[in-house]
Protein backbone atom coordinates (compact mmCIF):
# COMPACT_ATOMS: atom_id res chain seq x y z
CA UNK A 1 0.00 0.00 0.00
CA UNK A 2 2.08 2.81 -1.21
CA UNK A 3 0.34 5.94 1.10
CA UNK A 4 1.35 3.28 3.82
CA UNK A 5 4.81 2.99 2.81
CA UNK A 6 5.45 6.70 1.98
CA UNK A 7 4.07 7.41 5.73
CA UNK A 8 6.30 4.46 6.99
CA UNK A 9 9.81 6.31 5.09
CA UNK A 10 8.76 10.09 5.87
CA UNK A 11 7.48 9.23 10.04
CA UNK A 12 8.84 5.94 10.90
CA UNK A 13 12.11 5.31 12.85
CA UNK A 14 14.06 2.30 12.38
CA UNK A 15 15.62 2.31 16.23
CA UNK A 16 17.33 -1.10 15.49
CA UNK A 17 17.15 -4.34 13.27
CA UNK A 18 14.53 -5.31 14.84
CA UNK A 19 12.38 -2.05 16.20
CA UNK A 20 10.21 0.40 13.71
CA UNK A 21 8.52 3.17 15.83
CA UNK A 22 5.68 4.42 14.40
CA UNK A 23 4.19 6.26 17.15
CA UNK A 24 3.63 9.55 15.42
CA UNK A 25 0.45 7.51 12.86
CA UNK A 26 -0.01 3.99 14.25
CA UNK A 27 1.06 3.28 17.85
CA UNK A 28 0.65 6.19 19.74
CA UNK A 29 -0.68 9.06 17.66
CA UNK A 30 -2.95 8.16 14.82
CA UNK A 31 -3.86 9.29 11.46
CA UNK A 32 -7.37 8.71 11.54
CA UNK A 33 -7.66 9.18 7.57
CA UNK A 34 -4.90 6.83 6.99
CA UNK A 35 -6.43 4.19 9.52
CA UNK A 36 -9.29 4.15 7.35
CA UNK A 37 -7.81 3.93 4.06
CA UNK A 38 -6.38 1.05 5.74
CA UNK A 39 -9.47 -0.59 6.42
CA UNK A 40 -10.52 -0.49 2.80
CA UNK A 41 -7.33 -1.74 1.57
CA UNK A 42 -8.15 -4.92 4.03
CA UNK A 43 -11.43 -5.12 2.60
CA UNK A 44 -10.40 -5.00 -0.80
CA UNK A 45 -7.58 -7.56 -0.17
CA UNK A 46 -10.30 -10.04 1.16
CA UNK A 47 -13.13 -8.83 -1.30
CA UNK A 48 -13.71 -12.55 -2.59
CA UNK A 49 -14.27 -13.83 1.22
CA UNK A 50 -16.99 -13.83 3.41
CA UNK A 51 -16.90 -12.14 6.49
CA UNK A 52 -19.04 -12.22 9.83
CA UNK A 53 -16.55 -10.66 12.19
CA UNK A 54 -13.22 -8.65 12.77
CA UNK A 55 -10.94 -9.93 15.22
CA UNK A 56 -7.89 -7.72 16.77
CA UNK A 57 -6.13 -7.45 20.15
CA UNK A 58 -5.84 -4.13 22.54
CA UNK A 59 -4.36 -1.62 21.96
CA UNK A 60 -2.82 -0.81 18.26
CA UNK A 61 -4.91 -2.77 16.36
CA UNK A 62 -8.33 -1.09 17.53
CA UNK A 63 -7.57 1.65 14.88
CA UNK A 64 -7.37 -0.68 11.75
CA UNK A 65 -9.32 -3.34 13.20
CA UNK A 66 -12.30 -0.37 13.55
CA UNK A 67 -11.89 0.75 10.33
CA UNK A 68 -12.18 -2.44 8.48
CA UNK A 69 -15.15 -3.70 10.57
CA UNK A 70 -16.89 -0.52 9.46
CA UNK A 71 -15.97 -0.64 5.32
CA UNK A 72 -17.44 -4.62 6.07
CA UNK A 73 -20.49 -3.52 8.08
CA UNK A 74 -19.61 -6.19 10.70
CA UNK A 75 -18.77 -6.10 14.35
CA UNK A 76 -15.07 -5.48 15.66
CA UNK A 77 -14.06 -7.67 18.50
CA UNK A 78 -10.90 -6.63 20.49
CA UNK A 79 -9.38 -9.33 22.60
CA UNK A 80 -8.37 -8.75 25.77
CA UNK A 81 -4.92 -8.20 27.38
CA UNK A 82 -5.69 -7.32 30.96
CA UNK A 83 -9.02 -9.02 32.93
CA UNK A 84 -11.54 -7.00 32.87
CA UNK A 85 -14.19 -5.92 35.52
CA UNK A 86 -17.01 -7.02 33.43
CA UNK A 87 -15.59 -9.56 31.45
CA UNK A 88 -15.93 -12.64 33.72
CA UNK A 89 -17.80 -15.30 31.86
CA UNK A 90 -17.17 -17.61 28.88
CA UNK A 91 -13.91 -16.30 28.18
CA UNK A 92 -11.63 -18.29 25.22
CA UNK A 93 -8.05 -18.06 26.11
CA UNK A 94 -4.79 -17.81 24.32
CA UNK A 95 -0.95 -17.81 25.48
CA UNK A 96 0.94 -14.81 23.60
CA UNK A 97 4.52 -14.14 23.84
CA UNK A 98 5.83 -11.08 23.36
CA UNK A 99 9.43 -11.39 22.68
CA UNK A 100 10.22 -7.88 22.01
CA UNK A 101 8.62 -6.67 25.22
CA UNK A 102 9.65 -10.00 27.23
CA UNK A 103 6.38 -10.83 28.76
CA UNK A 104 3.52 -13.49 28.23
CA UNK A 105 -0.16 -12.07 27.85
CA UNK A 106 -2.91 -14.00 28.37
CA UNK A 107 -5.87 -12.80 25.75
CA UNK A 108 -9.33 -13.41 26.17
CA UNK A 109 -12.26 -13.42 24.26
CA UNK A 110 -15.77 -13.89 25.18
CA UNK A 111 -17.29 -16.77 23.64
CA UNK A 112 -20.67 -14.62 23.46
CA UNK A 113 -18.95 -12.52 20.71
CA UNK A 114 -17.22 -15.29 18.46
CA UNK A 115 -19.13 -18.32 17.51
CA UNK A 116 -19.13 -21.79 15.51
CA UNK A 117 -20.54 -19.73 12.35
CA UNK A 118 -18.35 -16.83 12.51
CA UNK A 119 -16.04 -16.18 9.09
CA UNK A 120 -13.35 -14.24 10.83
CA UNK A 121 -11.10 -11.47 10.01
CA UNK A 122 -7.92 -11.12 11.89
CA UNK A 123 -6.58 -7.85 12.13
CA UNK A 124 -3.11 -6.82 13.37
CA UNK A 125 -0.59 -3.89 13.74
CA UNK A 126 2.70 -5.59 13.72
CA UNK A 127 3.42 -8.95 12.41
CA UNK A 128 6.81 -10.01 13.58
CA UNK A 129 7.29 -13.91 14.97
CA UNK A 130 3.46 -14.06 14.67
CA UNK A 131 2.70 -14.61 18.22
CA UNK A 132 -0.53 -12.90 18.45
CA UNK A 133 -1.97 -13.66 15.13
CA UNK A 134 -1.28 -17.43 16.13
CA UNK A 135 -3.29 -16.27 19.26
CA UNK A 136 -6.50 -14.57 17.94
CA UNK A 137 -6.52 -17.83 15.08
CA UNK A 138 -6.78 -20.31 18.18
CA UNK A 139 -9.19 -18.42 20.02
CA UNK A 140 -10.78 -19.03 16.86
CA UNK A 141 -10.15 -22.51 16.21
CA UNK A 142 -11.42 -23.45 19.88
CA UNK A 143 -14.86 -21.59 19.17
CA UNK A 144 -14.77 -23.40 15.69
CA UNK A 145 -14.96 -20.09 13.77
CA UNK A 146 -13.27 -20.32 10.62
CA UNK A 147 -10.57 -17.89 10.38
CA UNK A 148 -10.67 -16.71 6.55
CA UNK A 149 -7.43 -14.50 6.93
CA UNK A 150 -5.20 -12.27 8.53
CA UNK A 151 -4.56 -8.64 7.98
CA UNK A 152 -1.30 -7.18 8.66
CA UNK A 153 -0.51 -2.99 8.61
CA UNK A 154 3.09 -3.65 9.00
CA UNK A 155 4.97 -7.19 8.50
CA UNK A 156 8.30 -7.52 9.71
CA UNK A 157 9.32 -10.25 6.76
CA UNK A 158 12.37 -10.74 8.07
CA UNK A 159 11.54 -12.37 10.89
CA UNK A 160 9.60 -15.68 10.83
CA UNK A 161 5.68 -14.96 11.74
CA UNK A 162 4.29 -14.31 7.68
CA UNK A 163 6.15 -17.18 6.22
CA UNK A 164 5.22 -19.88 9.20
CA UNK A 165 1.48 -18.39 8.91
CA UNK A 166 1.55 -18.81 5.23
CA UNK A 167 2.35 -22.16 5.53
CA UNK A 168 -0.15 -23.16 7.32
CA UNK A 169 -2.54 -22.05 5.02
CA UNK A 170 -3.63 -18.88 5.85
CA UNK A 171 -4.22 -16.30 3.52
CA UNK A 172 -2.00 -13.23 5.16
CA UNK A 173 -2.04 -9.81 3.69
CA UNK A 174 0.54 -7.22 4.57
CA UNK A 175 -0.03 -3.76 3.76
CA UNK A 176 3.68 -2.53 4.21
CA UNK A 177 6.60 -6.02 4.08
CA UNK A 178 9.60 -4.76 5.79
CA UNK A 179 13.03 -6.37 4.12
CA UNK A 180 15.41 -5.07 6.40
CA UNK A 181 15.49 -2.89 9.07
CA UNK A 182 18.85 -0.77 10.41
CA UNK A 183 19.49 2.38 12.57
CA UNK A 184 18.39 4.96 10.46
CA UNK A 185 17.16 3.11 7.05
CA UNK A 186 13.89 1.20 6.51
CA UNK A 187 13.58 -1.43 3.10
CA UNK A 188 10.77 -3.12 2.04
CA UNK A 189 10.13 -5.89 -0.18
CA UNK A 190 9.21 -4.69 -3.67
CA UNK A 191 5.97 -6.13 -4.22
CA UNK A 192 3.47 -4.87 -7.03
CA UNK A 193 0.78 -3.01 -5.58
CA UNK A 194 -2.51 -5.45 -5.83
CA UNK A 195 -0.63 -8.71 -7.39
CA UNK A 196 -1.60 -10.65 -4.26
CA UNK A 197 -5.60 -9.67 -4.75
CA UNK A 198 -7.75 -12.29 -6.20
CA UNK A 199 -10.81 -11.10 -6.99
CA UNK B 1 -28.08 10.88 21.78
CA UNK B 2 -30.91 8.66 21.50
CA UNK B 3 -29.43 6.00 19.20
CA UNK B 4 -26.82 5.44 22.15
CA UNK B 5 -29.64 5.25 24.43
CA UNK B 6 -31.33 2.52 22.83
CA UNK B 7 -28.65 0.58 22.38
CA UNK B 8 -27.43 0.41 25.92
CA UNK B 9 -31.09 -0.42 26.96
CA UNK B 10 -31.54 -3.18 24.79
CA UNK B 11 -27.91 -4.64 25.23
CA UNK B 12 -26.23 -3.50 28.34
CA UNK B 13 -26.50 -4.97 31.59
CA UNK B 14 -26.67 -3.13 34.90
CA UNK B 15 -24.98 -6.08 36.94
CA UNK B 16 -24.98 -3.41 40.54
CA UNK B 17 -25.66 -0.44 41.36
CA UNK B 18 -22.20 0.65 39.92
CA UNK B 19 -21.56 -1.52 36.87
CA UNK B 20 -22.70 -1.44 34.14
CA UNK B 21 -21.50 -4.01 31.19
CA UNK B 22 -21.74 -2.55 27.42
CA UNK B 23 -18.88 -5.15 26.30
CA UNK B 24 -21.27 -6.02 23.23
CA UNK B 25 -21.06 -2.49 21.53
CA UNK B 26 -18.58 -0.60 23.31
CA UNK B 27 -16.09 -2.24 25.29
CA UNK B 28 -14.90 -5.42 23.68
CA UNK B 29 -16.91 -5.98 20.75
CA UNK B 30 -17.75 -2.35 19.02
CA UNK B 31 -20.56 -1.57 16.39
CA UNK B 32 -18.68 0.51 14.08
CA UNK B 33 -21.70 1.99 12.77
CA UNK B 34 -22.41 3.34 15.89
CA UNK B 35 -18.95 4.37 16.78
CA UNK B 36 -19.12 6.78 13.53
CA UNK B 37 -22.46 8.00 14.75
CA UNK B 38 -20.45 8.96 17.93
CA UNK B 39 -18.26 10.33 16.33
CA UNK B 40 -20.17 12.91 14.45
CA UNK B 41 -22.38 13.08 17.22
CA UNK B 42 -19.33 14.60 19.57
CA UNK B 43 -18.12 16.80 16.80
CA UNK B 44 -21.63 18.25 16.76
CA UNK B 45 -21.15 19.62 20.55
CA UNK B 46 -18.11 21.08 20.41
CA UNK B 47 -18.89 22.32 16.48
CA UNK B 48 -18.35 25.49 17.89
CA UNK B 49 -14.81 25.06 19.26
CA UNK B 50 -11.35 24.94 17.25
CA UNK B 51 -10.07 21.35 18.10
CA UNK B 52 -6.50 20.49 16.92
CA UNK B 53 -6.23 17.37 18.73
CA UNK B 54 -8.18 14.22 20.09
CA UNK B 55 -7.03 12.53 23.26
CA UNK B 56 -8.26 9.65 24.75
CA UNK B 57 -6.95 6.00 26.97
CA UNK B 58 -6.32 2.46 25.75
CA UNK B 59 -8.55 0.46 25.54
CA UNK B 60 -11.83 0.92 24.97
CA UNK B 61 -11.40 4.85 24.55
CA UNK B 62 -9.74 4.42 21.40
CA UNK B 63 -13.01 3.64 18.68
CA UNK B 64 -14.70 6.88 19.81
CA UNK B 65 -11.91 9.02 19.60
CA UNK B 66 -10.52 7.76 16.05
CA UNK B 67 -14.21 8.24 14.79
CA UNK B 68 -14.32 11.95 16.59
CA UNK B 69 -11.00 12.27 14.72
CA UNK B 70 -11.83 11.33 11.87
CA UNK B 71 -14.61 13.17 11.71
CA UNK B 72 -12.80 16.49 12.81
CA UNK B 73 -9.62 15.51 10.38
CA UNK B 74 -7.27 15.74 12.90
CA UNK B 75 -5.05 13.04 14.45
CA UNK B 76 -5.81 11.17 17.81
CA UNK B 77 -3.06 10.36 20.62
CA UNK B 78 -4.32 7.39 23.26
CA UNK B 79 -2.51 7.79 26.42
CA UNK B 80 -0.92 4.45 27.60
CA UNK B 81 -1.45 2.79 30.33
CA UNK B 82 1.36 0.31 29.97
CA UNK B 83 5.20 1.16 28.90
CA UNK B 84 5.55 0.73 25.05
CA UNK B 85 9.22 -0.28 24.11
CA UNK B 86 9.26 2.54 21.61
CA UNK B 87 7.31 4.94 23.97
CA UNK B 88 10.24 6.42 26.36
CA UNK B 89 11.64 9.51 25.95
CA UNK B 90 9.87 12.94 26.63
CA UNK B 91 6.69 11.77 28.50
CA UNK B 92 4.29 13.35 29.99
CA UNK B 93 2.32 11.08 32.80
CA UNK B 94 -0.11 11.04 34.90
CA UNK B 95 -1.67 9.50 37.97
CA UNK B 96 -4.87 7.79 37.54
CA UNK B 97 -6.88 5.75 40.20
CA UNK B 98 -9.73 3.37 38.97
CA UNK B 99 -11.97 2.76 41.90
CA UNK B 100 -13.98 0.00 39.98
CA UNK B 101 -10.75 -1.91 39.33
CA UNK B 102 -8.64 -0.84 42.99
CA UNK B 103 -5.74 -0.18 40.79
CA UNK B 104 -3.65 3.22 39.75
CA UNK B 105 -1.90 3.54 36.59
CA UNK B 106 0.02 6.06 35.13
CA UNK B 107 -0.73 7.05 31.75
CA UNK B 108 1.67 8.97 29.41
CA UNK B 109 1.63 10.63 26.57
CA UNK B 110 4.55 12.07 24.35
CA UNK B 111 5.45 15.79 24.92
CA UNK B 112 5.94 15.26 20.56
CA UNK B 113 1.95 15.00 20.20
CA UNK B 114 0.57 17.41 22.36
CA UNK B 115 2.16 20.87 22.01
CA UNK B 116 1.48 24.25 23.86
CA UNK B 117 0.13 25.53 20.87
CA UNK B 118 -2.60 22.69 20.83
CA UNK B 119 -6.29 22.70 21.39
CA UNK B 120 -7.54 19.40 22.82
CA UNK B 121 -10.78 17.80 22.88
CA UNK B 122 -10.70 14.76 25.52
CA UNK B 123 -12.50 12.01 24.65
CA UNK B 124 -13.28 8.77 27.01
CA UNK B 125 -16.11 6.07 26.78
CA UNK B 126 -17.17 6.19 30.77
CA UNK B 127 -16.87 8.60 32.91
CA UNK B 128 -17.57 7.95 36.89
CA UNK B 129 -15.75 9.98 39.48
CA UNK B 130 -13.52 11.51 36.81
CA UNK B 131 -9.97 9.94 37.30
CA UNK B 132 -9.70 9.61 33.56
CA UNK B 133 -10.66 12.42 32.29
CA UNK B 134 -8.99 14.42 35.19
CA UNK B 135 -5.26 12.79 34.61
CA UNK B 136 -5.56 13.10 30.32
CA UNK B 137 -6.19 16.90 31.03
CA UNK B 138 -3.78 17.15 33.64
CA UNK B 139 -1.27 15.94 30.97
CA UNK B 140 -2.68 18.68 28.49
CA UNK B 141 -2.31 21.59 31.67
CA UNK B 142 1.60 20.37 32.06
CA UNK B 143 2.67 20.92 28.29
CA UNK B 144 0.37 24.22 28.69
CA UNK B 145 -2.10 22.81 25.83
CA UNK B 146 -5.78 24.14 25.96
CA UNK B 147 -8.67 21.70 27.18
CA UNK B 148 -11.31 22.70 25.06
CA UNK B 149 -13.66 20.08 26.11
CA UNK B 150 -14.57 16.40 27.18
CA UNK B 151 -16.52 14.30 25.26
CA UNK B 152 -18.23 10.92 27.59
CA UNK B 153 -19.90 8.25 25.40
CA UNK B 154 -21.35 7.56 28.84
CA UNK B 155 -21.69 9.29 31.96
CA UNK B 156 -22.64 7.93 35.41
CA UNK B 157 -24.28 10.81 36.49
CA UNK B 158 -24.85 9.22 40.22
CA UNK B 159 -21.43 10.03 41.01
CA UNK B 160 -18.98 12.89 41.37
CA UNK B 161 -16.84 12.86 38.16
CA UNK B 162 -19.35 15.16 35.64
CA UNK B 163 -20.13 17.60 38.50
CA UNK B 164 -16.75 18.14 39.78
CA UNK B 165 -15.13 18.77 35.96
CA UNK B 166 -18.46 20.78 35.35
CA UNK B 167 -17.26 23.00 38.10
CA UNK B 168 -13.86 23.01 37.38
CA UNK B 169 -14.90 24.93 33.81
CA UNK B 170 -14.69 22.18 31.51
CA UNK B 171 -17.37 21.80 28.79
CA UNK B 172 -18.46 18.01 29.51
CA UNK B 173 -20.50 16.35 26.98
CA UNK B 174 -21.71 13.01 27.66
CA UNK B 175 -23.73 11.07 25.26
CA UNK B 176 -26.00 9.13 27.60
CA UNK B 177 -26.45 10.21 31.31
CA UNK B 178 -26.88 7.27 33.61
CA UNK B 179 -28.90 8.47 36.78
CA UNK B 180 -29.35 5.05 38.92
CA UNK B 181 -28.37 2.26 37.66
CA UNK B 182 -30.17 -1.11 39.58
CA UNK B 183 -29.92 -4.72 38.67
CA UNK B 184 -31.56 -5.16 35.69
CA UNK B 185 -32.60 -1.36 35.55
CA UNK B 186 -31.38 1.51 34.03
CA UNK B 187 -32.21 4.79 34.34
CA UNK B 188 -31.09 7.94 32.46
CA UNK B 189 -31.72 11.68 32.93
CA UNK B 190 -33.73 12.90 30.51
CA UNK B 191 -32.59 15.89 28.50
CA UNK B 192 -33.32 17.33 25.73
CA UNK B 193 -31.74 16.12 22.68
CA UNK B 194 -29.38 18.86 21.50
CA UNK B 195 -30.37 20.89 24.36
CA UNK B 196 -26.59 21.48 25.34
CA UNK B 197 -25.41 22.45 22.05
CA UNK B 198 -24.00 25.86 21.53
CA UNK B 199 -23.79 27.00 18.03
Amino acid sequence: MQLLKEKILSEGQALSKDILKVDSFLNHQMDPVLMKEIGKEFVKRFAHKEITKVLTIESSGIGPGLMAALELDVPLIFARKRKSLTLTEGLVTASVHSFTKKETNTISVSDKYIKARDKVLIIDDFLAVGQAARGLADICKQVGAEVVGIGIVIEKAFQSGGKDLRDQGFQVESLARIKELNVGQITFIEEREGAIVHV
